[in-house]
């Protein structure tokens, strides 16, 4: 047998993990909530064990305001404001007119990033609910960040029971907008089906284990642990579809079709039922080639003009890794310094 | 066998069928769009069979802003906002510092109401959802309405694959609070599990059917058909149970425990679990006696908090009843004028 070649990653010394990034998606706000009651507890026993350098876990509640609203955000899609975070001028931002959520990115790109710097910490894990039945996901932008896989191969393996995807969106890191894009890895954590507004008990444990393997994988990871090189199926997003709308009053004129409600990462065929209109005529799928739905009527997408989304499966293959050695750290410290000065 | 009494009412000549009372319900938004649109179509069809005096049927748009903004209500619940709605004094309500559902109460009193008096329409039907499993409820006032409980009993045999509740709310005529309360009759019919801001296809139908069903038996009422007594299920709420709350915060400190989520009208007894901490502990119901568990975990009473209401079930005897004679009727409005002018 041949050996692979191992992937040498840098140590992951700081954790993100964000909550209430939507003010209405309750399992992250009353987890986060939870984590920072328990000091010393559970979910930070790993710590303790490591000796050096210890795992710092900062825990961040992201929207207070739209929490306290229990609203999505309170003036603009905090989740959509990361993008162009690095050029905009601070002082720009002080006065009434500014909308909340802006103001609210650079406090956070302030304190989880600087977004795309070597001062950024390492993983940023942001928890979210949706109202489709997608189970678990991680949604990246990137089908290669091997950290994001792995965990996902590990939380995978830990909660058999539970239904869990990679999803990947594919934008350039320039572009990418989301609050999981201010660390130097990053992904969302998206469980559901839960409506906004509504914690339920069986949805809350699940994101609790979630992020509880989640930091345990950081903790073996960053004291040698080898792991293992293996396939992993990514669900790639292609295309949005959004729901048939009146020409002039752009409301709605159609639910998801009942074949195609709940069954998110199912195939969808061409000719398949798609939607079913509030007069009772069925609309059908006019792709050319089947797609895996996901989203499928998310509350939160009506206002965004997203009846569901449709994604490619692929098999990605990824490396076996292990942490650096001191040296090979050191090494690759000085050489995004050098980065950071051209 | 002797022959029961026959319970003789007044025919129902304008039927009011409201959405969109609370803007983010959806199934009914969508339901009295379409019945807009259908201006003379599938569900008046017994209009047109009906020859003299045929069933006039409003169809309300009951909280517009609401619907606009996809949240529940604009600056108060409007459906709390009709309990002395007769004596309040138009001319109060014309300053921008009223809350928009208080004025939006006295246009809707004035189109269906006035609430108490003759002029009022004779059934209020206000459309509904909530995230709890509760089926297809007919939410009314009263447990001796025989008009709202043998439509009950109809839609019960017409729509036999969807669980049918009827729940009393035992509050005096005074102090009734919700829309429907401003019809001679009224209920709600609450229709879930739906996500608030999220249109279900299989809910949105089975409201169709709901109030199609509900206008054929007005007509068969109106038309002189005899229905028989028969006895019927109710449940009448006793009290409502708060979550868990954080005496400092106030934030809800636990959800409620798997084994009660999505268990509505399933006997709650003495030490089943209710609640399950953030943490993790299990909490368990105190009462001494086993009531009916509903609106189990319905997203908008967090804000009132209420986590789930109990209910006692009777069972109720309903006489036979028919429409009364164009000479009965006679009689009974002049009962009526005279008793308003008193």
């Amino acid at each position: 047998m041949e050996v692979d070649e191992v992937v040498c990653l840098p140590r992951l010394s700081r954790v993100a993990v964000c909550g209430g990034t939507h003010g209405n998606e309750l399992s992250g706000v009353y987890l986060v909530r939870e984590l920072l009651k328990v000091k010393k507890g559970v979910m930070e026993k790993e710590e303790e064990q490591e000796e050096e350098e210890p795992l710092s876990v900062l825990k961040v509640l992201s929207n207070p305001r739209a929490m306290q609203q229990c609203r999505r955000y309170v003036d603009t899609d905090l989740n959509r404001c990361f993008t162009h975070i690095v050029s905009l001028s601070p002082s720009g931002l002080t006065s009434g007119t500014v909308p909340y959520e802006m103001i609210r990115s650079r406090e956070l790109n302030a304190m989880l990033g600087p977004k795309g710097r070597s001062g950024a910490v390492d993983l940023v894990c942001d928890l979210h609910n949706t109202t489709a039945n997608m189970g678990l996901c991680l949604i990246a932008y990137s089908d290669c960040d091997w950290i994001c896989l792995h965990i996902f191969r590990h939380l995978q393996r830990k909660m058999p029971d539970i239904p869990m995807r990679y999803i990947h969106f594919e934008v350039s890191n320039k572009e990418s907008y989301s609050l999981d894009s201010v660390g130097k890895h990053g992904f969302a954590m998206e469980i559901g089906p839960q409506p906004h507004g509504v914690a339920r008990s069986t949805v809350y444990t699940a994101m609790k284990a979630g992020v509880q393997h989640m930091l345990d994988w950081v903790c073996f990871f960053n004291s040698g642990t080898l792991f293992e090189g293996e396939s992993v199926d990514v669900f790639t997003m292609i295309k949005h579809i959004d729901y048939p709308r009146d020409s002039e009053t752009r409301n709605i004129t159609a639910a998801v079709h009942p074949h195609l409600q709940d069954r998110d990462f199912c195939p969808l065929h061409p000719e398949d039922p798609l939607f079913q209109t509030f007069s009772g005529e069925t609309l059908r799928y006019k792709g050319n080639e089947p797609l895996y739905p996901f989203f499928i009527n998310e509350c939160a997408y009506y206002e965004k003009g997203i009846a569901l989304s449709l994604a490619r499966k692929r098999r990605v293959v990824i490396p076996t890794i292990r942490v650096q050695t001191e040296q090979e750290q050191a090494a690759h410290v000085q050489e995004l310094a050098s980065e950071e000065e051209e």
